[in-house]
């Protein structure tokens, strides 16, 4: 990565036009495929030291600190490939991943943060939202399965409790995954063309694209009413895949870096164990 | 891997003999570090394939197929790295894993097994246990935290609830890592040396070094009596953190070809949906 900060070139709050980012392009970095894929594996390795140094701080340091990646976006925008390609390179006795799915009877019959809190993550954990709480002021909305003054309520509802989260230790790196609707196409069309890909294929994504604007329309409300200087929003053009990785790669690394972490002292006397298991 | 299959090679039951094993023994690998370390990236990119394909037959086949992978070992012995490096190679979407700890107060009012069953595989996941029920039988038996009668009854149900779960549609491997008394000491002393080790450093593991001898009888004793044609334990010498890893990795390996796991075919049109698709 070069030029700006990737985190300041992403970074999308009130104002953000969506129609107006090429989902093609690949902000911050001026390298080709094969360059991104280089610096991806560059850091890999910084983030698996990162994470690790997270993980070590909770255990005998006594840090409440975690990290929790919140991951939206139109299907087939690379949400999986986020998980398995930059979640992938750190030791996964640090992650907790949750995918959220069409909520259960149960859940429905509560609050709509109520099923997000036993995924947030828990003292030294990197937590990864594949969708999230955010289904609730997206979906909710283009296809009305809560009413306008619902969603309008849980605009505020979801900052308050983002601000709740952030206060107990935690830092949260939203993320959406913007492709073009000829991305997606073009996706799909690839999933119909290889057996192999069959069963990540879901006729209702047909359905669903019908309903593109006003996706778009429901994320840049979203986005506006809920970037906050304390956890903002990045949109990440993602018809690149492997920029895509990049970015959220570094957005990460941004993130665990600006914990400042350092590997904690011993608790226990170091001479003195040394001089135990020698006699042992 | 070459020679006679290694699952063939480790396998453990009646008549085990821990302290005859080489901790620092190849079976079955006629490789050094190098070779062993490339072989491990050819079996990487294999293991990641058949889990996607376990994955997916469950997501759209209706497959209940699973996999759990339970690890037992002394301290030091490597439980973590193969966690990292032979788990961490397939998609982290896929796989389920859960360290137990010294069991809560809460859990401690029911039976053993009782925590034990809400971190089983569901369809098409891999768990892993990091430690397990076998806990139980082991560090309860040399530090008597249960009674005799206690242990003895837990085989048979250990047995019970592995059958079960086998019936249920999952694949139990199950792995002793061996290490030396001597192996250990000196992974200890890594840990003392390296300030960025300390945090992985317990003063109460030199303690439970005095009972070395009594930890391979209760683990001799579990793995005869717990060892099934279903469900049969592994004893991998885990004092080449290489050979431990491709080992593990390849019964893995092994289990998950013996699943025959094909792709799911459609349970869609694909030609009705690529034409929808491209009319959309």
């Amino acid at each position: 990565m070069n030029d700006r900060p990737i985190k300041d070139l992403l970074r999308a709050g009130a104002g953000v036009d969506l129609n107006a980012i090429d989902t093609s392009g690949t902000p911050g970095f001026s390298g080709d495929k094969h360059d991104g894929e280089k610096a991806l594996e560059v850091g890999a390795a910084q983030l698996a030291d990162l994470q690790e140094r997270l993980f070590a701080a909770s255990r005998t340091g006594g840090s409440a600190q975690s990290v929790l990646l919140v991951l939206q976006a139109m299907d087939t925008a690379g949400k999986g490939g986020i998980v398995k390609h930059v979640v992938g390179s750190v030791d996964p006795q640090g992650v907790m991943l949750h995918a959220f799915k069409r909520p259960t009877p149960e859940e429905d019959k509560h609050d709509f943060l109520w099923r997000v809190r036993p995924h947030l993550p828990g003292p030294g954990m990197l937590a990864v939202f594949d969708r999230s709480h955010y289904e609730e002021v997206l979906i909710h909305k283009v296809r009305h399965l809560s009413t306008p003054e619902q969603i309008e309520e849980r605009y505020g509802q979801i900052t308050a409790f983002e601000n709740e989260v952030i206060a107990a230790g935690t830092t949260i790196v939203k993320v959406m995954l913007h492709i073009s609707a000829e991305e997606q196409k073009a996706r799909l069309g690839e999933r119909l063309a290889q057996p192999e890909k069959y069963w990540k294929y879901n006729p209702g994504d047909i359905d669903e694209r019908e309903f593109w604007p006003a996706y778009m329309d429901a994320y840049r409300i979203a986005i506006e009413r809920t970037s906050t200087d304390a956890a903002p929003w990045y949109v990440v053009p993602a018809d690149r895949k492997w920029y895509a990785r990049l970015a959220v790669q570094h957005l990460l690394l941004d993130a665990l870096s600006g914990l400042h972490l350092e590997w904690p002292p011993a608790n226990f006397d170091v001479a003195v164990e040394k001089s135990r298991l020698a006699a042992s």
